[in-house]
């Protein structure tokens, strides 16, 4: 039996022979995990099953990510009760204070997650990890208490639908281009409980960091998850991280529901304009909107590699002075890198506010929320009506060295123009 | 008519003739200043009063500091406000992104307030500036509109107690434990509208930095402002600033209510214990303290020299992985020397979080606040209950070393001991 990149995760996970999509299979998982948002809702849902202990105290992650430092009392409040169900549970995963960073940069850096594993999620963007080869996907709480309890949970097979990029990468464009241009084709239910399966010459070439910012966003394509081929680069980036893995990629003759090719030789620096991420636009067709706010961080692109192409813009140049440029390096790992490299500096002197490893204001949690009729680009993944703030404020995506560029020159500007 | 050093201020903005505490005295303003949280309120009034222009652009500031980045919707809404009426008004001096820090240690960075300067402001802590010999003290929102139309506002001259500090400062003890000794005394209301005037061997060898933390906690003791003699010290800080002012100490035979002297020999580091500044102990008299959360910043103790401090302590050794230690340096200048100095690198090696430019938790604002049952020890002004969070919770004020101490301990620690 031919198989997919999904049915092949999968098949590891469960007895079960899998033969086709739409198959019900119970799987074991590798991880679960869940932040301040959703741990306290998966707590409550743990006790209510009526659940002693955990599967496996190294293998739940809890991670307070999204509103840390503790925005207000309420947020205190639920990261404290997640902070006791850690003690009594004695979770080894349990991050709040300086060691914590954001879920979907923090896992992947600390080699928790990696090829083959079956990660479960209390947050969309689990699907991250499907750029090193795993099968993850977002859940609700409910679900990922009963995948904490059990250690195993059920899935319905998804069709996969094949991406493949071929062509000559431009200057200036990068994953996040790769990803927006996609979700711009299919829209944002284009992939809706299906596996999006990524490939082609271009894909081979990405580093793990662009792989990962582009199956974060599979779920903003509606996608179950997003895959990619586990190669010499996906164990090179995870045996640094202590684990053993093998390459995968998909059987010869598995098969696609659809093939979704892009010839990206020639295209230009991608924006999705609000309020949906698939009003994608090419950078060059937005003129004149003046921005209050850039944010550069995120799961999506708060990455070393992210915060190299904003610090190449950045560098000897100034922030608009009508323009509040938030730097949010994803994990405390990411952040002493960015100092090592000078990039922090680079920040500060072009006029940034450089944060801790926080979501923040991705999902209009704190750290540079949006007042009405506000405007702001960020390398965000969402930019739905009220995402980070006012339902009268509007936010574009972009890359990085978009998002640079539009905070030298206070409106959402071209990098290739600079 | 010899003139204490509140009463030398105000009689040089003045045509009344100053002769004793109590007059009333029509003055003329150096500065107004307000805040994201108190500059909503005195615009409202000024609209209110029917004023149409500010009296000087040049000497009004509007820092927004409390909330920001961008808290929420409402400290959005609260800035876009005073943004609007910056614009509308021509202020030169609106701070809001990557060049607004705590708004007291902003101001004498940048030279706009100084020796023999009135400065009022719509903040408590406004009082920081007596440290370089102005006349510096909180108002009301509306008095500070009244303030910002007119160029003047009126003044009951307050008594003057003197304080003077002698003996040998024994190490690990600072400015910050100077005034918490003198607030344990005197008590909460100790100088209850009246000038704290410092003076004696120990102020004379304080740095500048010193004296603004020293000033800025006057009002913890009810202090209308506390001043300092200005000296060579105090020239050389605001010359480099772009200012021109002169030595000035009060006259000879100036009439005190009081006099109260400590010799700071064999002093301990001061700790003020929940809930009121007024609770002063020695820390070896603090024991068993555990401590969820370490704050080393505020217009109190952000300073470089308190980062250099706290960094002494951090050096080398890592945060309790219970606590977590955020560090906000007070202004974008503080936060790049500390970068310079290599400050920052040590809090990220020891496992702090380092924050922007921001008030933070100090009052209870964002960026760590406290959950019911939830202790901290932070280098602020302040440990109402309910100040950093929930009415549960608890503050303990300390100097930038001890907190470090604290952190590393995991409980409230002695630096004499680590």
């Amino acid at each position: 039996m031919a198989h997919t990149l999904v049915q092949k995760v999968l098949q590891k996970h469960t007895d079960q022979q899998i033969t086709e999509a739409g198959q019900i299979v119970q799987c074991n998982i590798s991880l679960a995990l869940a932040n301040d948002i959703t741990a306290p809702l998966a707590i409550k849902s743990f006790r209510a099953m009526g659940a002693k202990k955990v599967f496996d105290k190294d293998r739940v992650a809890l991670v307070m990510d999204h509103f840390t430092p503790q925005k207000d009392i309420e947020s205190a409040i639920q990261v404290k009760g997640v902070r006791e169900f850690a003690e009594e549970q004695n979770i080894t995963h349990y991050y709040e204070g300086g060691d914590c960073g954001v879920e979907h940069a923090l896992l992947p850096e600390l080699g928790l997650v990696g090829p083959g594993d079956i990660v479960v999620g209390a947050d969309s963007h689990t699907c991250t990890y499907g750029g090193l080869g795993a099968f993850a996907t977002g859940l609700g709480s409910t679900d990922v208490a009963g995948a904490m309890a059990l250690g195993s949970t059920w899935f319905k097979v998804p069709p996969t639908i094949k991406v493949e990029y071929s062509g000559t990468m431009p200057a200036y464009v990068g994953a996040k281009d790769l990803i927006l241009k996609l979700i711009g084709e299919i829209g944002v239910a284009g992939a809706l409980y299906k596996a999006l399966e990524f490939g082609g010459p271009v894909v081979d070439a990405l580093d793990v960091e662009g792989r990962m910012c582009i199956a974060n966003m599979a779920i903003e394509a509606g996608g179950k998850c997003g895959l990619f081929p586990v190669d010499e680069k996906t164990i090179a980036y995870t045996s640094a991280r202590g684990r053993n893995d093998s390459p995968m990629t998909a059987d010869a003759g598995a098969v696609y529901e659809r093939v979704v090719r892009f010839d990206v030789s020639g295209m230009s620096p991608q924006i999705a304009c609000p309020h949906l991420p698939e009003n994608v636009k090419p950078v060059e067709d937005v003129k004149n909107v003046r921005v209050n706010q850039v944010v550069v961080g995120s799961c999506t692109n708060g990455r070393i590699s992210d915060l190299r192409e904003a610090a190449a813009i950045f560098k000897g140049r100034k922030v608009a002075k009508h323009v509040r440029a938030i730097i949010l390096p994803a994990t405390p790992g990411i952040w002493k890198q960015a100092l090592k490299e000078g990039l922090i500096e680079t920040f500060m002197d072009a006029g940034c506010i450089v944060g801790p490893a926080t979501c923040g204001p991705c999902l209009g949690g704190h750290m540079g929320i949006l007042a009405d009729g506000e405007v702001a680009i960020a390398t965000t993944n969402r930019n739905f009506r009220g995402r980070m703030g006012s339902l009268e404020s509007e936010v574009y995506l972009s890359s990085p060295c978009v998002a640079a560029a539009s905070a030298i020159a206070g409106e959402i500007a071209d990098p290739r123009k600079l």
